[in-house]
């Protein structure tokens, strides 16, 4: 597909009713229950909520390198008869959201995304075969070109996310995997021409299993800036999917709801 | 329907299929799209997704009256080129979880309640005109029948929520509702014997738009000790219960996954 049709393909964003629901489940009965209705939360009755959530503890792995999460009991059972804890922890910790403010004077806090950009299909697009034969590796452009030879168009308002098989390192050096000069990282990402191509589209979010929406030796956050900026938000430390299908699956984004955050810590589920 | 009636109802837990879809958007599809399949985590395509959650605020009311959530800046964009804040917080603040851990020597944390207790039929109970006429109103096992026979049984493994009016009141004392003598809070919760009877079944969690589980007066947090220790969980500060359909919506519980926590923060929707 030349790069043209690709932008035309992503632009025009959604995929026809029938093909978005080709190889569902139950396809034909949730096409009906949904083809009613004008803009479905979900295209159809899901069967399984699938964890895409890391779990968070004290030394888990961060970008730059320092403990994030300070765990202070507060109250405990068997002095007080409950027990409670304080926490002290970095908006950008385990898996968490990048909002728009974390990479702007003035963009969305996290709390200000709406409702309708936290739900919605999820894409998956599998890169682990280069990124096993290079930690460095990028979703490019021909990466999309190849998800949507093999998928249909990406559809509309889609949360686009990178399986690079860097979550199954999350409890190791391989998560970082900080190269021989002791301080640049070695982990896939997006490459900015990508995210250049995503936001001639509906696309919400980019996703990423690793610690970083770019690539681990990027020197100038290229990504984030491009991003950001524009509104949408990104997902960094997503979990588990390799579990899911390349599409049909609905991410929903448990994105903390605080004022003015950048970011935070987020329960995110996908349903199949 | 007399007590032991209801409890049979209660433990029977599941309605019929039929009796499920009833009064749904697109009942007859959505029956056939999730028939064929033993445990959907959504009984239907959902056409929209409600958000369950308050946004956080540093003076957020909370149970104990202080101040339980503290942003410190630790990058700005203007001098860094992005922004980032820390959190410290106390893990019992805003829409958030009581795991069972919270009121038992060794109970679940809330990152090991398992995911299928995080997405769940959502029951809403409106005692919201006993509620303005006392706010000490508890949820009573006779709100549980008056909603059975409103509308059949409880779903099996429901989230039972109990809509008192309380959530308009979060940003006024009135969520708080400190009495004449300056200490004791008036605002309603469920009653003892309501979690008693829920536990006869398959019901997963409780859920307020108050700040307790028990009711502002009570002394001894009993429904917590009674509730808690049996692995089920609750949410507090539960937000817009109001523009949820007593029956049909499936809750999706965005509970924070960090290890050995005993509650915390969540981002809560309904897909209605």
């Amino acid at each position: 597909m030349c790069h043209h049709c690709v932008i035309e393909s992503v632009k025009s964003g959604m995929l026809s009713r029938r093909s978005f629901f080709t190889g569902s489940v139950a396809a034909g009965a949730a096409a009906l229950a949904a083809s009613a209705l004008p803009q479905p939360a979900l295209a159809q009755a899901a069967t399984k909520a699938e964890d895409l959530t890391h779990e968070l503890f004290e030394t888990f792995p961060t970008y730059f390198g320092d403990q994030q999460l300070f765990i202070d009991k507060k109250f405990n059972f068997k002095e007080h008869s409950f027990n409670l804890n304080e926490w002290r922890i970095n908006e950008h910790t385990g898996t968490h959201i990048d909002a728009p403010l974390h990479f702007s004077a003035d963009g969305k806090s996290v709390a200000e995304l709406p409702v309708e950009d936290l739900v919605a299909p999820l894409v998956v697009i599998d890169i682990r075969a280069k990124a096993a034969e290079n930690a460095d590796a990028q979703l490019t452009p021909d990466d999309i070109k190849a998800w949507i030879a093999a998928n249909g168009e990406l559809p509309q308002g889609a949360v686009v996310a990178l399986l690079s098989g860097w979550g199954a390192h999350v409890e190791t050096e391989k998560f970082r995997n900080v190269g021989a000069d002791g301080k640049t990282m070695h982990f896939p990402g997006f490459h900015i021409e990508t995210a250049e191509l995503l936001l001639e589209g509906s696309t919400k979010a980019i996703a990423v299993d690793t610690l970083s929406l770019d690539h681990g030796p990027s020197p100038d956050f290229a990504v984030h800036n491009k991003w950001l900026p524009t509104g949408r938000y990104g997902i960094e430390g997503v979990a588990n999917l390799d579990k899911l299908p390349a599409k049909g699956a609905t991410i929903v984004v448990g994105a903390p709801k605080i004022r003015g955050a950048t970011g935070g810590p987020a329960r995110i589920f996908a349903l199949v």
